[in-house]
């Protein structure tokens, strides 16, 4: 393309041969795609997207997910020759120990890595959450200026593989884009044919771009083996990148058939050179085909870096171009300018708190999911930047704050969703797992709050991108609501039974079970002031009592943030005929009416409430002594699911009381009497436990 | 169509009056799409399917799936109108306690009902498994048979809904099934552009038609709403099938605009049908529209009934006519028969395990992925009925028998992977979620015996599907390879944690993680003579030492199938200085290293095997206490994972080695040894504990 030097040309099989002895040297990795699209990914970062090596937290940049994480060096090697700060010595300790250069790339770890990728089809719902966050914040602070004359247009670009493309969640996240009209997204798709099992042909043979097309998308298809003959014809998919951008009212495809591991003379369009090493003589090989000393390695002529980090000095013209873009603005809108300093340093407006609801006691109570939207209509006039919505479960999760319009096209409104591409309730459609990857791309991209909802039986659906929430330690909450066979009717495969147990084994996530109304409210604001971790708020379907608060013996919520907390103690002390019952979310009545009828026999009941069981592991001894002492052996706990590592908390001699099996279709409370939710079995398990 | 009755329609209405009345009563349920859909189902059950519902398991029956298992009542009415066994009493007990008639179909609970649906997206996958099933069936008994002409020759229908077709599992059971050429299946897509949140556009606007017509289906579009007003015209749906099943060399995709709900007068084509009770006054005015007595509930015209269960009559004939052509079959194939009988009654080969393979003690040992791979060969030959593969990873997983042929259509055969329609090594591509929910669609077809491997931290993104094999308690085994930050140098990303403790907490999965080779057979031989259970086998990506068997004071594997066993009773025992460490899959090693360390301190230690915690669980009180026996309180566990659920087997006094946070990108050997997994850290925590 114009422009396009002989020293870019060394530069681009410099990568290659970097590619190839970097993975040479650890002994492992992924060379093949490293080395074939070379080309595709020094056109992005070099030529193609604005962003600035010196500042890679700088709001206004291009975003670039490598779907494909497998293919780590690729970005890396983009990140050295462009200078983010890796050195040769980086790439060289390749998928070592300590090293900034990990076998897959890692969020928070290496400068200009955006978001951690690797297992696939995540990175392509990932790029959509970026794609909607950008136009969530142009909305939220430039909605006025012209298409693509704000200073908070900027494009994301994705780069995917054929696993990409086969996994389910591209296609949940790549349907939604097209309907969300992402005009800022580009995803090149790397049709290579080749996979960790060979041809593609015994998996693959869909005509992948009619599919995008039916979606919805501006598609191109560009072949560097056309008319037989492999050329790498940057050119042409630097055009088709252009015209892609000129499209700003769908989402942009570009197929781009590439031979993998080309120009490597016996290992191109093999699976040999998909995920191993290519073996000293093949890197010879490639080295002597693209005229380099094949008994060099790591070498880098100075030249090429000189001309590659120059990168650094058009990087910081485009960012300074954009600050006077954005002073002019920030003249005009001091609002504005505010909103945006609290977004890009992840602050709520001071004293949001006040807005918060409460509830007064009342034994009929109501859902903790009601509570919960409560919670989110209170807040909405607040928190411009708290947004979100559900997997086509809105009225049942309640997600939606009331009157709040939703984030849709103009034409892609309803009658019963009214809004704009600006909005703030979104629609995922019934697509749990994109919305997860899409909730993280929306947070990495920085500037807002995502959150979405769905039953939390289907949290199962979603787990891979929740995992990554966690992995990554982004601030997204998931609204998981109909928490336990309480949901009724509908049966064994919509109640969760082991889903709460098996949310808090993903290290890094806070799994939040309020035991009512006012708990419910405690707890969206002990997960919004966490700025570093994933929450999964679980959420009741039926009515919940809303216990007294400061009075009658009851403690207030200010326990909640700590994970748990002495809700009352019942009867009089003896030490010899003392038993705690620790019960979470909609057992916690059950405790407390245990505890009453207990207290009725002299036994001394502590009931408390433990919506937080990682809050809980995080606070002091002291603490933990104050709630649980050590001394009382007689304990027991009761959570509508399985028993799970409740012996940690109930010990020896407690007393677990769980389901530990499938539930069934009828009304949920009767389901609780017949799976032995009641006051009586809590009380029974209390006596055995003393 | 030709020979559609007054009554039919008749039938047809009455459907749409007992779907509204059996919600009605019960209170919620999903009237709308049992409504609109009657017809559709009704034609299938009736007109289309060859079955017989005195002998719901005929083996030569067409296959049904209904994945929008909300619409349960859809079957159920078939069912009962056809004579199934359901009755008007079962109808009138919809979703209520200990009925046949629960909120989504449940699998071996009602007979009709082919699969458990419900989670959205399954039921597509399940029949795309259904009709890969059908056709190895054939293959192995009837391959010469010309096309269309065995008795092994049905059909598999499908009807889905958006929410369906929302989720990605669909989308990559689609695309598999085409490059399957599953032409004996049949996707009808009710397309009524109404979900829970309202109409679809805000969710869902591709050309859903044109993506199927992108995998490569052939696909058909039939608009009851063509030219604006509504006309059920069931003669170009019948047509459209009717076509369907002479394409022969691609599956078929039917897409139907129907209306919601529709005749009734205000609530068709609102999100209002489509998940509550229609409420009394909207019933009995849909009963008005369709000329039924508005008064008058569970109402239903002997005449209709006698005309629908005239389906006994010719399902029964159908069934002797399928006899007859399998008698003249079975005559020249008496091998064919023999296995035949066996696939129908799920009986392996008699003498089977005498082909599993041993491994002699070995220091150096092999990964047991490998010796997994080695079980698979050799069984092979024995055991036509056991197939599978993988999803992309086949080298990885070990999952391919050697030299077995590839199941693939001629034209999708390539250089690594040879085979036939008829082959037996499965090419998943890189879809997980599809996976599980196709291998659970071959195993309740019936006949043969599948299994499917990727890394276990992607077990995350089929979690949904491995429930369902749970649930429905059906064989299925999972191939969970890479079972630790053994892993190595791919990461976090890729290093599963928690998954071992998590999908120990799904009710019914049994989670089997040997120790070493020897360990891995057995595991195999007890995983397949369970009928009626799936299993998640967990293998180490790293080498293993193999254990001395039956010699050294070492046992032999005879105590795999108990789930735990005493591998070793080291050193003197001294009540007072015993401990018991228990350990799993690649920590076993480390648990006998400290128990040679710690013997020449002079203590005793039990190191237990604990391949299968579950079988464990199921052993006699007596077992369990020889193998731990409740006096010892001195007791650690080791696993390469969370510690879980533990604390249950070490007791309050035990320790409990373990890993709580993510891994790194690292050689796996060195990763065990940062991370605190060594000889010196098990013997560590055993003094501790002592």
């Amino acid at each position: 393309p114009e422009g396009w030097t002989d020293l870019d040309t060394k530069a681009v099989d410099t990568i290659r041969v970097l590619a190839a002895d970097a993975v040479q040297k650890v002994g492992n990795g992924h060379p093949g795609t490293a080395i074939s699209l070379a080309p595709v990914a020094y056109l992005l970062f070099q030529k193609v997207m604005r962003h600035n090596p010196a500042e890679p937290h700088w709001p206004g940049r291009d975003r670039f997910v490598l779907s494909c994480g497998h293919s780590s060096i690729s970005l890396y090697l983009q990140l050295f020759m462009g200078g983010w700060g890796l050195e040769l010595e980086d790439i060289e300790a390749l998928r070592t120990w300590g090293s900034k250069t990990p076998g897959h790339p890692e969020y928070g770890h290496t400068d200009g890595v955006e978001i951690t990728t690797g297992p696939l089809g995540q990175g392509i719902a990932n790029a959509v959450g970026m794609a909607m966050a950008a136009r969530r914040e142009r909305g939220l602070l430039d909605p006025d200026a012209p298409e693509g004359e704000s200073i908070f247009d900027h494009q994301i670009y994705c780069l995917a593989s054929d696993g990409d493309i086969e996994e389910g969640i591209s296609s949940e996240a790549s349907s939604l884009a097209a309907t969300q009209r992402l005009g800022n997204l580009t995803l090149i798709y790397d049709r290579n044919f080749i996979s960790i099992e060979g041809h593609t042909d015994i998996a693959l043979t869909e005509d992948t771009a009619a599919r995008y097309a039916a979606y919805g998308w501006h598609v191109t298809t560009v072949d560097w083996l056309e008319g037989g003959e492999y050329r790498e014809n940057v050119k042409a998919l630097l055009d088709a990148m252009d015209e892609g951008r000129k499209v700003t009212d769908r989402p942009t495809f570009i197929q781009l058939r590439t031979i993998i591991a080309w120009p490597s003379p016996t290992k191109q369009n093999t699976e040999g050179a998909h995920g191993s090493a290519l073996g000293t003589d093949e890197v010879a090989a490639l080295k002597k085909v693209l005229g380099f000393d094949p008994d060099k390695t790591f070498d880098v002529d100075p030249a090429v870096l000189e001309h590659t980090r120059g990168l650094r000095d058009r990087g910081a013209a485009a960012q300074a171009a954009w600050q006077q873009g954005f002073d002019t603005w920030a003249e005009t809108n001091a609002e504005g300018k505010a909103l945006y300093e609290r977004m890009v340093d992840d602050e709520l407006t001071p004293g949001w708190e006040e807005a918060l609801p409460t509830w007064d006691a009342d034994p009929k109570g109501v859902a903790t999911r009601a509570a919960s939207g409560a919670v989110l209509t209170a807040l909405a006039p607040r928190l411009p930047e708290l947004w979100g919505g559900s997997a086509d479960l809105a009225s049942s999760n309640n997600t939606t704050p009331k009157g709040e319009p939703s984030f849709l096209p103009t034409d892609r409104q309803s009658e019963e969703f009214k809004g704009g591409p600006y909005g703030r309730v979104l629609h995922f459609g019934i697509r749990e797992h994109a919305m997860g990857a899409i909730l993280n791309g929306i947070k990495v991209h920085g500037g807002t709050r995502p959150y979405g909802g769905t039953f939390l039986t289907f949290s199962d659906y979603m787990r891979g991108a929740v995992r990554l929430s966690a992995l990554m330690r982004v601030p997204v909450t998931y609204v998981w609501t109909h928490d336990s066979i309480g949901l009724g009717e509908d049966g064994p495969t919509h109640q969760p039974i082991e889903h709460v147990s098996s949310l808090r084994l993903i290290p890094g996530l806070d799994v939040v079970r309020p035991a009512d109304a006012n708990e419910t409210a405690a707890s969206w604001a002990a997960i919004l002031k966490n700025k570093d971790r994933p929450a999964g708020l679980i959420l009741s379907r039926q009515n919940l009592p809303i216990v007294p608060r400061g009075t009658d013996g009851y403690a207030t919520t200010e326990g909640v943030a700590r994970g748990a907390y002495v809700l009352k103690d019942f009867g009089t002390a003896d030490p010899d005929k003392t038993v705690i019952i620790v019960a979470t979310g909609s057992e916690v009545q059950l405790a407390v009416g245990a505890a009453e009828a207990l207290a009725g026999e002299g036994v001394a009941v502590r009931v408390v409430s433990m919506p937080c069981r990682e809050w809980f592991d995080e606070q002091d001894d002291a603490y933990r002594e104050s709630v649980i002492p050590a001394a009382v052996k007689a304990r027991v706990s009761v959570e509508a699911g399985v028993s799970g590592s409740w012996r940690d908390i109930v010990g020896d001699a407690g007393r677990i009381v769980s389901i530990n099996h499938y539930g069934a279709s009828a009304d949920g409370a009767l389901l609780f009497k017949e799976f032995g939710f009641t006051t009586e079995t809590v009380a029974a398990a209390a006596r055995e436990s003393l």
